[in-house]
């Protein structure tokens, strides 16, 4: 944040900096995205469009898993394997909360503290928004800034416990999810519908003597998740283990998502859920302009608040609240 | 259609006759909601207002199995045997391709011949249209129309198939999922996500030598659920058979939606969960309302569609087309 108040770049200083891959450069990039600035949107919108042309060859991959499952040493680990095999990678984050809990996933950059400091990879901490939609949207902005830069890997990190799964879901080519052995308390975290979400399922912690239990644990989702309908790619979600501490599993990990890749490809479901998925970042956009208006105007907020409660208690039906608010939008507007 | 078109009554009349359980007034009424002319807003509007008080007292059951599974038949006996317990009940349908496929489902009332001419039921055939919100939102306010009039159970169908179960699943208490032994082909017809959504699946088609191969699948997805996370609810999600033919497993659906009412109620979430969906209706009305705005206004549509080729296509990014189309809309309304 410093850095980007004290200097602002030309937009040709921005597209130039992050095409060359130059990271302090992409980082004020991303600064400039995420900025809530009015005056600052036209450049980055301005911006944005120029590296679009240089956008879309990595593989995008959502990793989620609840707190304790060890999502930052998973990720180092995964990270440092992709960059033995010849990959670079660029590690986001979504997580709405993390204003309130002051960075809970990738504020501490030095949780991956080889990662962030390898010349192969790029560790941006987590955007911090009070919106759920606008993180969401800044942090698929990022990623294709990142792409740009030359990236051939982008991982995106969320808490598996809110909202979020959707968002990066929306946003990513293969959706891992991470799981601890034992399907007792710590289950009830992981939201509804990510489970079968998920294109592969890698149980961590698979060591010390652990290793046993991880492997049953890995039978018993890979028996259930044949019960469960596949996805309209036709790819069967895969389950393994893996250790963040010996490595085990990782090679697994990056072959799996390798065959998920030629898999969609030829079927012609890789580009085709990235045009959707496109489709859906526009749609969600319109949406979160209109939310965004309507905070921007006391009286339509008011109003808006107003009818929340009257709608949540049943004392005005949600056609007559959404009649009501509509007719202020079109009076403030007009 | 035909009554409607030849009498509109005044909004006294309508809701008059929708509170004393006037069926027929009750068929205007929701033909009235889902009027697409203008001049029916302001009247469905004023009756929906007035009725509400007479809502919320019912249990709303959604209903969902892809093609073949039986759910017509199911809901014949089932509705039957809602009646033999003294319940009385609504029966309505989300089908948004039903104008495609002629009435796939509901749109021929014969197929739930004996429950349709019960004085206890009244079986509403599919409402058409051409957007899912759009149709969704119709069944929505049929259902408090149906509450009003004094059925104690809504059920609400969906086809298993599409995009359909979320928005009943926003707009029911409990979510009853039928499938066929053997989890074969046929699964592949079922989207993914539904299986957690379900607070109950039932094995259909229990009968006729099929009663092993129904329990075995039974215990297998009772098995497989047990993996999956609860509700925030804290409802562990039942599994059972069931046979149209003979009646077996009514009485046992029938409890397991009682003791889930209990319990639900027991801890809050019963009544937290229809405050959410009531604010969640309102903000899609909202949207809605917002898609329909462009959709009469030749420019703003044209640009729509204009701008969703060139997403879909990376030509440009959807930042700068929410902006382009926000920009446009209120250009059109000042």
């Amino acid at each position: 944040m410093t850095t980007y108040r004290r200097k602002r770049l030309s937009a040709q200083e921005y597209i130039e900096g992050v095409i060359s891959g130059n990271r302090t450069i992409l980082s004020q990039a991303i600064t400039l995205i995420e900025s809530k600035l009015t005056e600052d949107e036209a450049l980055a919108e301005e911006v944005l469009e120029a590296i679009l042309p240089y956008t879309g060859k990595s593989i995008r991959v959502g990793i989620t898993g609840v707190p304790g499952v060890g999502k930052s040493t998973f990720i180092e680990r995964f990270g440092l394997h992709l960059i033995d095999s010849g990959q670079s990678l660029a590690v986001l984050a979504i997580d709405p909360s993390s204003q309130r809990s002051k960075g809970s996933i990738l504020g501490d950059k030095t949780r991956m503290e080889q990662l962030s400091r390898h010349p192969k990879a790029y560790v941006r901490p987590s955007a911090s928004g009070s919106s759920l939609g606008g993180v969401a949207h800044k942090t698929r902005e990022s990623a294709l800034l990142c792409e740009a830069a030359g990236f051939t890997w982008i991982l995106v990190e969320t808490v598996g416990v809110g909202q979020s799964e959707t968002a990066v879901h929306d946003m990513v080519d293969f959706f891992l999810l991470l799981m601890l052995a034992g399907a007792g308390d710590e289950l009830q975290g992981i939201k509804k519908g990510i489970m079968e979400m998920a294109d592969m399922i890698a149980i961590t912690k698979s060591d010390q003597g652990n290793e046993k239990a991880a492997k049953q644990a890995a039978q018993e989702y890979r028996n259930a998740l044949h019960l469960f309908p596949m996805n309209e790619n036709l790819w069967q979600p895969k389950v393994s283990t893996c250790s963040a501490l010996n490595g085990m599993g990782m090679e697994e990990i990056y072959q799996t998502i390798g065959a998920f890749q030629t898999h969609t490809e030829g079927n012609g479901s890789f580009q085709k859920r990235r045009r959707e998925q496109n489709l859906t970042w526009f749609k969600t956009g319109v949406v979160m302009r209109m939310e965004r208006f309507i905070q921007t105007n006391k009286s339509s907020q008011d109003l808006m608040h107003h009818l929340e409660e009257k709608v949540k208690s049943n004392q005005i039906s949600a056609l007559k609240a959404t009649r009501l608010l509509f007719d202020e939008l079109m009076n403030t507007i007009s």
